[in-house]
């Protein structure tokens, strides 16, 4: 009997889904660095270097102390009856959880919550929406999640009933946008970044791109902003963000603005913590949104809390904040210095543009390959970036993601790198890599 | 301009998933329980008494100490640098942290981890998994998920095509299995579990069902095994679980077996913690399981933590163990009185009977309502059980989720209740749902 599981008997919408950021060289990366252990000595480098991924704590960044404190004590909330925690924790994180645990039925960090989210702090993430914006944001409308990704695919279940059914998206993009959209069986309608400009997004390509689709009888019925860039890095301007809300509102579009609060300085990735503000849609239409989520039930408290936390930090004034404001200037200014020197040492060698990080922790430079080196990947049955990033890996231990996993204009060619190295390290990354690439151009020049 | 997302145009799936568990009459109960507080006195009733979710801390029951002594130490690890710790927390609760800690690569918390989860903590599942079956198994085999609800989502994702695709579930079953096959757009196969038998599970009714489905030109792919029963509270017999096991083999279905990991006593559902172990797929199909995960880079670390820890609690002779197992015994010896007096109840009460909660948090008692009382039901457009349930929550502010929802024997009609109020609230539960079935029934007497 035929095994009754195969490939071949797959969702085919599964086998069509790809996700670079942890495919094909991630897994090389990994058996690599098991050699290492097992035969140290026996590769030209004795450590892997992650910078495919935006993951700042695995690389050494250390977590902010509030945040951590304050989960520690909704953990265990018998630690506040001691006498002991008072030495060891600030005052105001043992307010805060106080705080936090009283607006929780139950004072149950172990419970079910509200399938949006615990309502307390719903109201935090609100507040604190608010005082961002200068804009009111109300509970009702933020649904905590675990992370972006279970956001993402929410909305992609709810609005995509067949192929017919278009997301426009960015292109380059987080390849979560087209998973998703592979996954829920809808097409992707790419609209370009333009590299000239420092990755902007013109209105006048939204439009021709959404034009093209709908002539094609695509039922157009999003569009998904990345902002900061991702993989790109750039920030939108307010205008042109403005201009994009409107152009949404003209053409009956559903925005999608992935503002990539998971991503801040912070980096507890781990955790697990996000959350999605719906604002726009009927009463009718937000139940169908409420009975997905509650089909999981909820997610995760320790998360939410999180989520509650980042969008309320320290104020002036409470007991943490001076140790608050260094830890988060500390972590912002390093990032800053990171990013200008890989940004600078990319620029100066032959073949590599690179556009600024404007606000996010990429950069996303376009290595101009040489014709021989396009025939080598061909010959090796690779693209050209990703025969490039394995030979890179393979030189250095330094792990990035071939632009073609993000999508790029045909023809060009590109590599994603987190500048989350620990600052000590950049001067050796940039060394290594230097190294390799003069040695690959020599070898590939035409 | 019509509304560019109105419900006429959302994914048909989504339309057509039902989730009773946390439905109308749960919203109503929150509607209610807020005019408690601003109107106290303006029900018959002072508090809402949740009974339809299995969510022991949410009313009351306390966490096991020494996961929430780890899961803190883990959340803040500078602590385990502090002298005044050793006063705080367990020697053994600290030791476990320590060693959880240095399996994480760079001790980060709070960072992303494999896409099946850290390494380490997979292993300590496995040894948990051999030791309490005596049967080996495998980290590689282990997927860590946010609770049990996105393991079940991946795999119908994986396996179903379209409607042509069919998953035998018993019923009744939970309704995450009915919602997420209806959302990925397979057919639910049921079969039904025998209630004069104790809910038992027939190899004769799955064949019968097997052939009708497959007569009708159904591929069917799976068979969902819910043990212990939810919302039916029984237990497999062994003998009974290797024939169903043989039964899958022989028909070339994969078998998901739920047993309900994550409604273990220590009850930390909000905690999102959980795992999946696959075996028998192909190399290249467990590839794909992978790339699904990977979209969504990890589960939340702390639930992570807590599934390591919830399969390898303290042992005897570390320092926690006595304390640990006073907990974990005075919680299952008190479900086990509350079970036994809501069983006893219900089945001194005319028109109900009720089967034992052999391993589970739940009754699920046959009402066997009068005809006037079916009739007053179509006569309000509800389901003659739904109606029963509303009843009884706006007269005692007890929730409990209608038979209607997990799917019953046609012209049956059940309720479930969970047995998790507080043991002294008990015996109030008995005396309010008395007085009102007994009400209900002179009322509606045929």
């Amino acid at each position: 009997m035929a095994p009754s599981v195969a490939v071949e008997n797959l969702n085919p919408k599964v086998l069509k889904c790809e996700y670079a950021v942890r495919g094909e060289i991630v897994i090389h990366a990994q058996r690599l660095q098991q050699q290492l252990q097992t035969q140290p000595g026996s590769l030209p480098f004795d450590e892997i270097l992650y910078c495919n991924i935006g993951n700042p704590q695995s690389l050494g960044q250390q977590p902010v102390t509030f945040f951590r404190e304050v989960l520690a004590l909704c953990d265990h909330p018998s630690l506040l009856e001691k006498e002991e925690t008072k030495s060891l924790f600030s005052a105001d994180a043992i307010s805060r959880a106080k705080r936090i645990l009283s607006t929780i039925p139950g004072r149950a960090t172990g419970a079910y919550s509200h399938s949006q989210g615990i309502k307390g702090l719903r109201d935090a993430i609100a507040a604190g929406i608010a005082l961002r914006d200068g804009f009111p944001a109300n509970a009702d409308d933020i649904f905590v999640t675990d992370g972006a990704s279970p956001g993402v695919h929410m909305m992609m279940q709810l609005l995509l009933r067949d192929e017919k059914d278009g997301i426009l998206c960015p292109i380059p993009q987080y390849p979560l946008y087209s998973a998703s959209i592979a996954l829920h069986g809808g097409t992707l309608i790419p609209y370009y970044l333009d590299e000239k400009t420092g990755w902007g997004l013109e209105i006048s390509e939204l439009k021709k791109q959404l034009e093209d689709a709908r002539s094609k009888g695509i039922d157009v019925r999003a569009l998904v902003v990345i902002n900061p860039g991702n993989p790109t890095g750039q920030v939108l301007a307010e205008d042109n963000q403005c201009d994009i809300v409107r152009f949404c509102k003209n053409e009956g579009l559903v925005l999608l603005a992935d503002e990539s609060v998971s991503k801040g300085y912070y980096g507890e990735c781990g955790k697990r913590g996000g959350y999605m503000e719906i604002t726009g849609f009927s009463a009718s239409v937000r139940e169908q949104v409420y009975k997905i989520a509650s089909v999981n039930l909820c997610s995760n408290i320790t998360g939410q809390i999180l989520a509650s936390l980042i969008m309320n930090p320290p104020k002036e004034g409470d007991e943490s904040y001076a140790a608050y404001k260094a830890e988060k200037d500390g972590i912002l200014q390093s990032l800053a210095r990171r990013a200008k020197a890989l940004e600078d040492a990319f620029n100066n060698l032959e073949g590599i543009s690179c556009n600024k990080a404007e606000g996010a922790m990429y950069l996303f430079p376009q290595i101009h390959l040489p014709q021989k080196a396009i025939e080598a990947a061909k010959a090796a049955k690779k693209a050209p970036d990703a025969f490039y990033a394995l030979r890179l890996l393979e030189a250095t231990g330094i792990v990035v993601v071939p632009g073609s996993g993000f999508g790029q204009v045909p023809g060009t060619w590109h590599i994603r790198c987190t500048i989350l190295p620990q600052e000590d390290k950049i001067p050796a990354v940039i060394t290594r890599f230097k190294a390799f690439h003069e040695a690959f151009m020599a070898e590939y020049r035409d």
